[in-house]
């Protein structure tokens, strides 16, 4: 397979460039690349520099830019490789729609644009710190979200991506033999029962994780896992918890799963 | 101001439309905008309902659009609205260069495209968890990052920030009166002086940050936080520990300069 060499430029942080040129690469399943990220590339002498840096690769490159100043990115793309502006092709189409021209330079761009809702995200992220793995259960009246399931399926990243990209509060409880002897919900969730959003995953995917938590031990035995797991669904079809089987599903995925099924909202 | 309709459609989670789009809108300074995201749209039934809702709207929308199969997408493209597909100007140039052409439909797409660094994104997030305010020092070993600060500068979310969206494993160690009547740098980091990233931020920032936790006490005093901070940034200078100002930046923004200044690599 050959490997291309690819430059995520911007003026800014390079998210943008990323996210898009991760998702564009993505169709070219034939092609593997070496990727390199270069943020804040903001001046002259810092476009130069870069430009200087692309002439000395040994294959030209792909460049996927999100620099908004133009004598910048000209700058850079008179280097070799593809240099594909992210930006470009749009403005033009929504400054018709918007009735707005954009600005000439980066002047527009903060990170924090808006300061309620990135408080928001901010806010969020520490209650989903607060609230993790079962802690500080008081809490949860004010969570949008109380994510449940076995050790290791899941939530705490889901919950935190949740309250990084979107600013959604969200809790999450584990499962735990207690709660399978139970008739009822486990008390800690049960009055949040409407806010319940419930993980489950392959019993065989379960014991790996576990496995490379605890190797060799009761708590990573595939038995332990296959019951821990049948006990959880039956909850949640008992309690009409809704669910989502995570074995094959990245974090972004889960997240965007659970704002849809549980009609939550996104606060950015 | 005016107020426009937005809506971020995709056939997968949505989050490169969002991403994009909102950058683009960055643009327009002079536009309040109403989002809405419709992921996972990736069947004809569900072209039509959206196509649908768009209609009912009582303004046209603006639609961005990351939906990879053309049948799908031009039914959604069908109904009012400026919809702007921000795969399609870039799949040409990319398909002379990778000599790749893509594939017809979404099954190249997966949220979990390359395993091993997908496990690196989640056994970051385990570590920076673990790791977080302090906790289980003795993994500082496994470390690429150690955020010092204040409590409240804004430590907890960039590391999990730079886990969840490099696979980056960074713990974080806050700063507190021990530590700055102590000579030399902490007990707990000493060793990983070569590790280490300091945050500071300006004081009557940090006071209102506190005040939102605890009202009216003694650790969210203006004095208390401005002597914290003084405290903080001579430790930094004295040990020679680069430091950023994170009184105004995102956490995007913060997790670059980090990723930047400490020469660490994506894992993604």
């Amino acid at each position: 397979m050959q490997t291309r060499t690819v430059y995520f430029v911007s003026d800014h942080t390079g998210v943008t460039a990323e996210v898009l040129g991760h998702s564009l690469l993505a169709r070219f399943t034939g092609v593997a690349v070496r990727t390199t990220t270069r943020p804040f590339v903001n001046s002259l002498q810092r476009a130069d520099a870069l430009a200087a840096e692309l002439a000395t690769l040994p294959d030209e490159p792909v460049v996927f830019s999100t620099v908004t100043d133009r004598t910048v990115r000209e700058r850079i793309a008179a280097a070799p490789g593809l240099h594909l502006d992210l930006f470009e092709p749009f403005l033009g189409p929504l400054a018709e729609a918007l009735g707005n021209p954009p600005p000439a330079d980066a002047g527009a761009f903060h990170g924090i644009r808006d300061l309620a809702s990135y408080q928001a995200r901010i806010d969020a992220v520490e209650f989903a710190l607060a609230t993790d793995d079962g802690s500080n259960a008081e809490r949860y009246g004010q969570a949008e979200v109380i994510m449940v399931g076995v050790s290791r399926a899941g939530k705490s990243p889901t919950c935190l991506y949740l309250a990084l990209q979107y600013g959604v509060r969200a809790a999450n409880y584990p499962l735990a033999e207690d709660d399978f002897e139970a008739e009822g919900l486990p008390g800690a969730v049960a009055a949040f029962r409407g806010r319940l959003f419930g993980l489950t995953i392959a019993p065989k995917r379960l014991h790996e994780l576990r496995e490379q938590r605890r190797p060799g031990s009761g708590y990573a035995e595939l038995r332990r896992c296959e019951y821990e797991v049948r006990q959880a669904e039956r909850l949640y079809r008992r309690h009409g918890v809704p669910f989502q089987d995570a074995s094959t599903l990245s974090v972004e995925e889960l997240a965007a799963l659970v704002l849809q099924r549980a009609g939550l909202e996104r606060h950015r």
